[in-house]
């Protein structure tokens, strides 16, 4: 078994709100992080896969198949955009780190799992202190 | 003569475009960056100032003294706002990273010509592969 | 089940002896680690929680909760200082990394349990090639 | 349980290939990895080793015994070399990121095992975008 | 005046020699840089351009286009290529990194000079602890 | 004309104080800075040579020559030691950055010089939020 990690990177903006309260509430729950203006980080994305080495060709799978599912299914969909305003997968989610691993997971795990692999972790930096890890379970 | 350099960050919502142009004009022109939804960065900002080393304390400048003049003139009013709409000093500008490292030094520049020292440079990264910076002339 | 990381750091002197050894001897077995002198270094710390997202308000746990456990018990503590000489939950230890990751835990499962969540891992780095990680067990 | 990493590097040529493979089938296969003219990296090694701390010492266990070793086994055998044409551990191997790190962790293994500790992972990375780990089985 | 960075990457093979020398004088005067069977790196490249703000929309230069400069005439030209071998502006040279990143200055000058702007330095690190600047002169 | 960088790292304690002053005065001024106990950082040191290159060898200048002058005289004088107390060329100096960065010149520049470059600027990084450099005037 072999674990193989590609990097991401998209620049987007966000807000955190709970639809249920007023804007003065999500500012005291979230703080800055409620903006009703928006905000936006570079956020930088870790996918890990794993498998079996394929003894003929020495891959787990060719990373480009990985990067394409990558770039289709998360990375052009965020990628300057407004999460909240935009994004289908995180309609109606609060856009919190937390949420939108789980999303990015959802996202691409059946078209890793069509090509013979299994997604193993989404792992997604928001700034440089503050880093989120799901492993679909 | 001495350079000290100090490292700040911020995570801001933006968008470029000219008020005279169309959002399909501006989306022409600027690509992705002209989202009239808006995107976002985290910001690293590198403001280096010079002068002679101090002999009796060995210091340039207490960096504290620097770093409240950026806190107080930069990061509190940048950090998770919309650059656009809520930033005093870049109302009316076009939101380029060349125009936000030129307002990020004429709001630094006089606070820190008190302190006796000389601001020498303001490098701004808006992604790790872009970079802009101004020695103010 | 999420796992969210906070990076934090600290910069702070030590020095390798075990009491029962002479200075000379300490050197033979730690190198100039044992510097009676001290030396030092910037730690670098990611503290990593887990459990699972509330679907109210999109968080696992408000993550200013957890940094200001890490500031009073860690951080705050640890930051400009002799670890060996002044830091309670060090006191009597040798101011290895395997132990400091372990003493760290030790100062933060308590309260990070009050907030609801689990502590995952205490990663703690020393220099950019050497790095401990604690599990708990 | 505590676990230790260690930060080595290596610069090295490459390409991959299957010997049963025409050139031109190899680059339809592996791209601009096959050029027969080879290309290289920078490769970055963390190697994660485990067990008790040793209650005396403070420590896992000597950390430059294990640099010793990754320095005979792996770097010194690899750095500045045609992975392919000059290291033994990797002969009538395709010479990719998974395959070198199975080679990496075979290399390592036995010496790590006699010094009392458990090897734990090899992660390499061949580029700031790809990662390989292995965990030994 | 701003100063506008732009960072690529490339990964290519390479080895230091003097044609003149023979490969045991070479492997002498250049280390394991000479070795025969080549070497490679992860090069980073930072190229800097300057030049005065547009008022009208808020750029020094179109990004882009100085993207796809590097691109044609240097990106696509070295990445995963031997450089001695199969690159034109280096033929007969030596490649150096100091070589290197002046041959990249004669590649991207008169492109980006017909932009309207003037390139101020390339910087090329070879390893992260090996850098090298060219500002034309 | 060309730049060469070379990056160097060491650990060390230090604290920051006025031997004219108290203990209380100096905390006053210097903040934890000046704990009587010491603290530690791990300098990152980037040290620039400028020269012509050499048409026959490639080289502005063989890097391990650097290489072995910042070894002798600055990283095995201060590594894993206390600059205060330990480091001959800043004895009765404060051990600020500024004046350590002055320091490190002085000692590496007379050896640069009869290697036939000329030193261009010491660059020493304290924090990653604090550098300092030094242009020599």
């Amino acid at each position: 078994m072999i674990y193989l990690t590609r990097r991401e990177r998209f620049s987007a903006a966000h807000r955190l709100f709970q639809p249920g309260l007023s804007d003065i509430e999500n500012l005291e729950f979230y703080g800055s992080c409620a903006n009703p203006n928006w905000h936006g980080h570079n956020y930088v994305l870790w996918v890990t896969v794993k498998g079996e080495i394929n003894r003929e060709n020495g891959y787990l799978v060719d990373l480009k198949k990985v990067s394409k599912i990558l770039k289709d299914r998360v990375v052009d969909k965020l990628d300057h955009k407004n999460i909240n305003l935009e994004v289908d997968f995180m309609k109606d989610m609060i856009v919190s780190t937390e949420n939108l691993a789980v999303g990015i997971w959802n996202q691409i795990e059946p078209g890793l799992r069509k090509l013979g692999i299994e997604l193993h972790s989404v792992k997604l930096q928001e700034t440089e202190n503050n880093i989120v890890e799901y492993f679909g379970k």
